[in-house]
């Protein structure tokens, strides 16, 4: 049995958004059919409706912070059942043997994760189609138990900005001591915000542009430093042990090198491409480094939303209607969104 | 009692350098007074007589791949006594109370390390000399033991290009099983091999150019890869688990990115400085890092030694006398030398 579903498409890269309808393939043995409530809008659904990356296929339903109730299994799933409340990230599938899945790292797949969207169903070579739709067929390992205590529409958004920032918080191992900054308060950098507090750290939020600091303050910083100051970054000289750079677009990385202690690691999750005149010498004569990271593994990711249910951390969200993504996409381009958009689906019966 | 020396110094940023007769000062009680045997030809002492990092002050008396045998010592100094093989490296003087110094770390002291030649001693103020020259007096804490059974010419290099490999290959953690290239080979590159492969590495040389490959497996090379063919490079990505890239000047670093595994780390020891348009995106869809380092701590230093003595391990030299210096440079700067130019400091003496 198949499944007619309605959903948003991209059918050019005009990245404008229109009703497609299509058919979910039926489940198989392992798979998983979610029923979608909530699809967060992360930056990169727009650089993909847009081809900025060049490897966009049309028709394309992005979408990949998915909240919705199980409400069918395969014959072989005991993980789930009907009536779950579940995630769905970034991936839908992966080898499962090679040396980064063997390690948990499906999102490094050496082989290619499938991703949610845009991607390619590693079974039938068909494309895959994301969260902006009524449901959705997964795979049980890429499925995610979400805790029933957090608000779903909020929890949305932990399934890729969440993860992006709590992976490299745990890989470079931060904790009570550590002194962690974020670059950049958007829907990632506010995350990162959160979840490092909670973890213990010390956060600081670095940003370009003043007045952020009252909803920084709630969101998890100790401090703000406006990094286009210079007098402002000097004191902070040697200070961070990790900065998580979420900006999306190229910027000049070289002044937040300094604000790194002695091996300290300046991770990028926001921006793909080129750095321009980046500088050595300050990785040199303090063992820093740059580094990148992508989303998270599974069992990470699993361990972040229970670490959030714990803690009652979800995202801060602007709910809205699918008729009315087009209309934020135009908002998120400005960073006008506090901090995330996320899309009701029960909005697509309208 | 002060020590008239003579030795050989640049008077101007020429870097043509010329005999130069001045006091090394009297020993303090935590001194060693050392007689020079040998010392090691840097890239970087070309870099500093030539002032290409600005900060030169003349007259600068070069070198710190210092071999000699211990002549004197202060009242207060326990671990040496005269006759004893020692060394001394690119520092003199740290703080010694600072986060870095106390993780053994001196080279990266958060106050500035004193370097042994064109820096300040931290006591008196006064310009540091190094050691193309008869005598040196350093701080016991600074003075390293060299094993008796190595050459103690080839042994030279190994307080500077030995360490500046050793410190990547042991903070990367590198051992049986691990995966490593070293790009460039040269006095760095060569003491890379070396290492790497006596610490149970499989090692890889990444040359630009062909016919190192006799010399490159003599040294420790498992595998030679010409970096600049495309198919060559392709048949080893996300190969290795550390690239060490030991090459002095500005170059693409973006080719190397793709042969590291996931979750590898390219360190930069040799170049100092911006890199043209290098690309995050492998980065983040690998986990992987471009990270500096510099030199080594003492004790880190100490234990290369030990364990070049264990394994018989020292630098290729050629040995020249100092009247010869000015062409050793020429020659140096054409890449004309197998691997290390050692000064045999005798030859003050003509």
């Amino acid at each position: 049995m198949s499944y007619p579903v309605r959903s948003y498409a991209a059918h050019s890269p005009t990245g404008r958004l229109g009703l497609f309808e299509f058919e979910r393939r039926s489940a198989r043995d392992t798979d998983v059919v979610i029923e979608i409530d909530y699809c967060g809008v992360c930056h990169s659904d727009l650089h993909n409706v847009r081809n900025d990356w060049g490897n966009a296929e049309y028709p394309m339903v992005p979408g990949h912070e998915i909240i919705g109730r199980v409400i069918a299994t395969g014959s072989a799933v005991s993980r789930f059942k009907a009536g779950d409340r579940v995630g769905v990230g970034c991936m839908v599938d992966s080898c499962q043997h090679c040396a980064s899945c063997g390690k948990g790292w499906e999102q490094y797949c050496e082989n290619g994760a499938s991703y949610t969207y845009n991607g390619i169903d590693k079974v039938d070579g068909s494309r895959t189609h994301g969260g902006y739709c009524e449901k959705i067929v997964v795979s049980q390992d890429f499925v995610l138990k979400v805790p029933e205590t957090l608000d779903p529409a909020a929890a949305a958004p932990l399934l890729c900005a969440g993860i992006t920032t709590w992976s490299p918080l745990r890989h470079w191992k931060v904790g009570p001591g550590s002194r962690v900054a974020i670059v950049g308060l958007g829907g990632l950098g506010h995350m990162g915000l959160k979840l490092a507090k909670a973890l213990g750290a010390e956060v600081t939020l670095l940003s370009r542009s003043p007045g952020k600091e009252a909803d920084a303050r709630r969101l998890g910083a100790d401090h703000i430093v406006i990094s286009t100051d210079e007098a402002q970054m000097a004191a902070v000289a040697g200070r961070f042990d990790l900065i998580i750079d979420t900006v999306p677009y190229e910027h000049d990385v070289n002044p937040y090198v300094p604000t790194l202690a002695v091996g300290g690691t300046l991770v990028m999750v926001g921006y793909l491409g080129p750095l321009d005149a980046f500088n050595t010498a300050p990785l040199v004569f303090a063992r820093k480094a740059l580094a990148g990271s992508l989303i998270g593994g599974i069992a990470e990711t699993q361990e972040m939303l229970d670490f959030c249910g714990e803690h009652g951390i979800t995202s801060e969200v602007e709910v809205i209607r699918i008729q009315d993504i087009n209309e934020a996409y135009e908002r998120l381009l400005k960073a006008d969104v506090k901090y995330r958009f996320v899309i009701d689906m029960a909005s697509l019966k309208d």
